[in-house]
């Protein structure tokens, strides 16, 4: 039996979805949703809070593996900064908690989830519902976002040992 | 007597650089340097190397304030990616060590340190040396530049009252 956690990392909002790989082959929904942080705190509050919440998540339910978003595909450098402060501190946590982490490009994602790389967000939703027999596409985005990497991870595993996080831009030994 | 930690973050080298206001107005270098981790860790495991570093740092040195770059500069976005990855978790150790956070763009450190914004990296390196009374330029540039953020912040902080960390980008609460 696995366990597989997908994060969405963002300051603001960081999606999660929690599923677990039965010996069947089926997958069951554990747990999911956001963890949110107040606008009118300061960054890095923002990120202390995200932290704290999401160790507390990874102490009830140890799962063995968590997968992330690949994050090549961001158009504006300010995001990527922010969306970077806040998967620094999501890697972190997940290391400090014996978790190996995994990365799919948003591609992967598709293909593993709705069949073919070019779905689109609706399809993908709802193919999360139907693979986690959820009476509903799980809400809000970053959920199911998180649910839909969960899901990736399970099925790449079950056919092959996936990749371990790997830096894979030379260009952040530099830096 | 202000202690402040000038911080330049990254997930290979981040620089780090100590100093002291004195009561008379004069700067003292207390310490500084680079945490380096190694190339062939993962990302999750370069930054727990990193985050346990800084605290250890914290725990030893205890400074009032720390100051790191405002990065609205970075050309390209895998870059700002992998920085901020770094910055997430030097603001969280900050956050959870008490030490209260400042920001200053390129342009302020140069003013700060230089007396111009438009001065070139060796100059501002010559002023860090000049001020702290250090018989050489310290080494490496990671930590000079870490150095004259925390000149910066002890200049702007003698003549008024900081600001401290605040999210500018509104996009950020979109993430």
């Amino acid at each position: 039996m696995t366990l597989a956690l997908g994060i969405d990392p963002g300051t603001a909002t960081t999606g999660y979805g929690l599923v677990r790989l039965e010996p069947d082959g089926s997958l069951v929904a554990v747990t999911h949703g956001v963890i949110l942080t107040p606008k009118d705190a300061s960054t890095p509050e923002r990120l202390a809070l995200l932290y704290r919440r999401l160790r507390s998540l990874l102490r009830t339910y140890h799962p063995q593996d968590a997968a992330v978003e690949k994050l090549f595909f961001q158009r504006n450098v300010a995001t990527a900064l922010a969306v970077g402060q806040a998967r620094g501190v999501v890697l972190l946590a997940l290391q400090q908690a014996g978790v190996r982490v995994f990365e799919y490009t948003p591609n992967e994602v598709k293909q593993a989830v709705a069949g073919y790389g070019s779905a689109d967000k609706q399809q993908v939703q709802e193919m999360v519902r139907a693979l986690l027999h959820l009476p509903e596409i799980p809400r809000p985005d970053d959920a199911a976002d998180a649910l839909a990497i969960a899901i990736t991870h399970l099925h790449t595993s079950r056919f092959e040992l996936g990749t371990c996080y790997q830096v894979d831009e030379t260009s952040s030994d530099e830096l």
